[in-house]
């Protein structure tokens, strides 16, 4: 059998110390568990980037991996911790406050409970290493999901960003950007169900179709089919996000060919 | 046997090469070392940062881990290099500057003295990977202290921040800031030896005392029982550190109930 | 037989979620990789400091270890792909653009072919994931470089930083700055061939020539041998990218000892 494999996606910081935390939790309870880093650098308490960089990153691994996310503003409140097997069978812990929204269709959510599985934390502001890590050692090891608290019916779920469509145009908006500046949009790559583009354009301005940012001119915005499964709006060698003063909230549009 | 794990926490930044480099030499030396990253931002030549980080995190780490620590102005210097193995057998090497203080009470100090287990550094400036990460490479793979050098009476310890008590009241300092902005204080969660606390102020300005963060407004100071077993000021979704313009040095002081 | 290594550098950001793409798909091409960062904080398109990167960071492993190098501004055009195989054997995959350079001389270089013994790429903007981890995989699973594609005469290389010598001076340029602001040089310790220094300067100031930077006074800019395999420039406890504004360009001389 392959060695357990833990991933690890957070807002700590990763010279934080935190993860590392996490980590000697997990080599305790798990001697042989292979650690990988997803991020440490989700910006604080931004729930929605979590659940990209999760909704991005999880479906390039093994599907015995189990992947620990801690975005985590209400920890220590009444907000539950959940543990999810999604739609393919793949294995999550985390907050229950929107950040595994990607995995929860067609997914069987339990909560994790203390004192089932799990002991009791040990702090009221580090479930991370108290609560999730441990439960990810738990599903990593083998344990089951249900072993970790009671099914849950209602999880809770982000309004999950999405294309509106109208004839042959999808309207959306930006959500993020990458370490280089290059916006994810809430267009994504099934939403053009495979056909053409002809024009794009970003709040009412025209950008140029790509197949690769390096085509752009330098300084020019352009838009293509990113590697995440999302539009995306870049300038070769710049940032669109400086470009445009701000990642969040740029309104994309595109039009499709006609079938 | 479990396999042997080195973890390294440094003020190189992770991104500098460095740690590469001393994972590359520490893999060459012993192929099976599982390493684990504590930290490589450090406030650069912050010894005491370096020894919070380390006290924050070994102890979460299986017991047979060797902890290797780099946050060494001296380097190439005649300040000494020791290996330690503390009171419950955790073993850590590292510059002889105080970084390794939480460790030393009750503990074993050898210096690493080369041409004995390991050899003589190949340069002047980089001990961390010249001879800290083999001194870690011996004492994972089974080596002993003894091997390393001579004893050591004398390291050199932080003057190790703690409380001041008078009657039901501590009093101490904040010493450093998490990459969210919460303070750590010098009262540590021993000193409060299980009582309830009834006020806390700082710098003369009344905090609210909270379970957790998530407890405090918007914008409000609070106090709590932090996960590293130190007192902690926060704010909620914002940063303590930047609230009251720098991290290090503000009056911390908690009123104890009545037994 | 040991694990198979794989190390990464990239200028992605450690916290994008692109190097844990790459990671995830190691994994499930080789479970047993042991994966390694060399680092994600390479500065953006700079190809350069990705090459000296992997100058001071490759030698330190394990021989049968494998690197991939991802600095990529011409990802999805027509630049090539290569596969290296050192004069020491020594293998890394990147993109032909001189990232590669300090590997080259005595190199058996292969394109990676997509649809040889990796698939074609799943995007025109992620190489990093869809070609060059593959290609990694396959190396580091025991597969052989001629199976990834034709051999390639004509790899692009940096015109490669060195020093210039005049009787007994060298004189070179300042290339990059560590995270310290510690300033490599194009002076290579080979270059001094042995011969002691017997004055430094740097934009025609004198420089104080010592065995690390610790011996320098606050303040003082000093000279020595890095541990690189490079002269750097640095001040003791501060920045020397600061103290001159600015890494790249500032003019270096040595003067030898008579032999």
């Amino acid at each position: 059998m392959a060695a357990p494999i833990v991933t690890l996606a957070t807002d700590f910081g990763a010279g934080s110390g935190y993860p590392a935390q996490m980590k000697g939790v997990l080599l305790r309870l798990l001697p042989e568990v292979r650690l990988v880093d997803l991020s440490h650098e989700i910006p604080a308490y931004d729930v929605l980037a979590g659940a990209l960089l999760l909704e991005a990153c999880v479906r390039w691994f093994p599907e015995h991996a189990v992947h620990v996310a801690v975005v985590d503003p209400g920890v220590g409140t009444a907000r539950r911790a959940l543990a999810v097997s999604d739609a393919s069978g793949r294995r999550l812990v985390g907050p229950d406050n929107g950040l595994l929204t990607a995995f929860l269709a067609g997914a069987r959510v339990h909560a994790i409970e203390p004192g089932r599985a799990v002991p009791a934390p040990a702090s009221a502001t580090f479930h991370g290493r108290d609560l999730f890590a441990p439960a990810a050692a738990h599903l990593a090891g083998g344990g089951d999901l249900e072993a970790l608290g009671p099914p849950v019916a209602d999880p809770v779920r982000l309004a999950w960003p999405g294309a509106r469509r109208r004839g042959r145009e999808l309207a959306g908006t930006t959500l993020a950007a990458d370490p280089f500046g290059n916006l994810l949009t809430s267009v994504g790559t099934a939403d053009l169900e495979g056909q053409p583009v002809v024009s794009a354009s970003l709040d009412g301005r025209p950008l140029r179709w790509v197949r690769t940012f390096a085509e752009g001119e330098p300084g020019e915005l352009v838009a293509y089919l990113g590697s995440g499964g999302r539009v995306e709006v870049a300038v070769r060698e710049g940032s669109a996000a400086a470009a445009l003063g701000g990642a969040r909230g740029h309104e994309v549009r595109v039009v499709l060919a006609p079938r």
